[in-house]
């Protein structure tokens, strides 16, 4: 539909700025007062049927796809293969191994609301130490996202094996597996369906842990909101729109609900980068034609 | 994954602010200096590629579903019929009518990346004015949703005709057909596959005009960004997390993904509404332990 009825950034954002800043010449000694919303990026994720929708719809996807390749097993997992790189893709092969689907969690079945309400009202911007409490505290504050537990039953029914490969910290596995399970996703087990940062060497890289699963079952499904959910290889590229393109180019297009389901996220992450230049390419910026006449 | 490096609302806007707000004691004459970067939320829909990710993947699913429609003809139709409730749902019958798909054009197949790059370096928030013109001067400076060029194609090779279901100005009628067809997504003819506000007495609704198209088509399915794209009947619910849940619940919950198929879409548009109380249900807002105790 067409936009309508969007608060700009001046009107929404001046008042509470200008109060802070200017009721003093030296910086407020207490946080400004909250906004009065949420920004849109949570009202959307959060709080609209569209963001619910699109969600849905990928679990589906998901499960559609995971049926078909239960009923006739694949030769290729869809995980990249060592050594792989998106323009040479090769994938980690089946065998007969068991069948599994990985998924990453935060955002991708897990819905991290009492954090992300925190971090609405104070305005810091994302901190580890916070996130670190939000982790050890935080189990009863998820919601699933929407579709999520549908299709982690389903998959299970089917003789699919669901792993959770997200970038919690391992010293927090205990707490990351009571979320899961109180989000309605059923039982984590560190080392054999939970896989966390810190169970390698390589940090929040998650090419590594998922080579391990790999080796153990025909990964037949991957879900995430993130493109570091999928492959590492996405997270190499610096360039704003190089990584784009290469996102929605050559092998990675044809993964895209054929092997590799993404989940909604404006909220945070890798994709949330790029100047005017880099989001929006040469040759489609416009002005008003009044605009650029004086008026 | 979760959360990194998120600069809060705080340190990204307060600059800008306090200088607009601070510099003089009467309002400042000229705008304030654009941000630094777009919005979150535009960073996310034109920049990233997890973004495009799950807009491909709508359009594989659409595909998918499209092409078992055509192999086996269905009865309904995936418009709500004239009478119809979300809790009594009822289709418009497909008889031996010929396949269509209904569209909606903007952020769905159409992205305005023009006019949000005004919108977003201006920060005037949305005006009907300025929409008005980029209606009708903007069609060179738009870009096709990844996936759409390819879906909207293959469904015309499958024999099902592409519909325009937009709620640009029937008055642009000529403009939003030029739009469509730099988009590279082909010709649209008014009145017979490009419907506009203006066709008929209701305004931004849009069921009387699928109501119309149903009548001469056998409609497989629905895209769109907004779930006025899919049913008005939606947009009848005022409460934000009602809203929310007639999408994810219920009839609706069956139809994402089979036959009507959601595009992401945080930027704008009728799902981004809500105060923290609706967008964050209670019983899943958090403080840090650190923060409650008074340090």
């Amino acid at each position: 539909m067409k936009p309508h009825r969007k608060a700009g950034w001046i009107a929404g954002l001046m008042p509470a700025m200008a109060l802070a800043a200017c009721t003093s010449a030296t910086p407020p000694a207490a946080m400004p007062a909250p906004p009065a919303n949420p920004p849109a990026n949570m009202q959307y994720l959060y709080g609209s049927g569209e963001a619910g929708a699109v969600s849905i719809q990928a679990f589906r996807a998901l499960l559609n796809y995971a049926g078909e390749q239960v009923k006739a097993r694949p030769v290729d997992s869809v995980v990249l293969a060592q050594g792989a790189s998106l323009d040479a893709p090769a994938f980690a092969p089946c065998g007969q191994k068991p069948f599994a689907a990985i998924f990453d969690v935060d955002e991708t079945l897990v819905l991290n609301l009492g954090f992300e309400y925190f971090d609405a009202r104070t305005g810091q911007g994302f901190n580890d130490a916070i996130w670190d409490q939000w982790e050890k505290t935080g189990a009863g504050q998820v919601s699933p996202v929407p579709g999520a537990v549908y299709a982690v039953d389903a998959l299970r029914s089917m003789g699919v094996t669901v792993i959770f490969n997200t970038n919690r910290a391992a010293a927090n596995a205990d707490a990351t597996a009571q979320a899961i399970a109180n989000a309605g996703l059923g039982k984590a087990v560190h080392g054999e369906t939970l896989f966390l940062k810190g169970d390698d060497a390589t940090g929040s890289k998650k090419d590594g842990r998922r080579w391990t699963i790999a080796g153990k079952y025909c990964v037949i499904a991957l879900g995430g909101d993130q493109l570091g959910d999928f492959s590492d290889l996405f997270n190499q590229i610096a360039s704003v729109p190089e990584r784009r393109q290469a996102a929605i180019r050559g092998m990675a297009a044809k993964m895209w609900g054929n092997g590799w389901f993404a989940l909604p996220n404006p909220v945070y992450g890798s994709g949330l980068k790029g100047g005017f230049e880099e989001v929006f390419p040469a040759g489609k910026r416009w002005d008003p034609p009044a605009a650029t006449d004086g008026k």
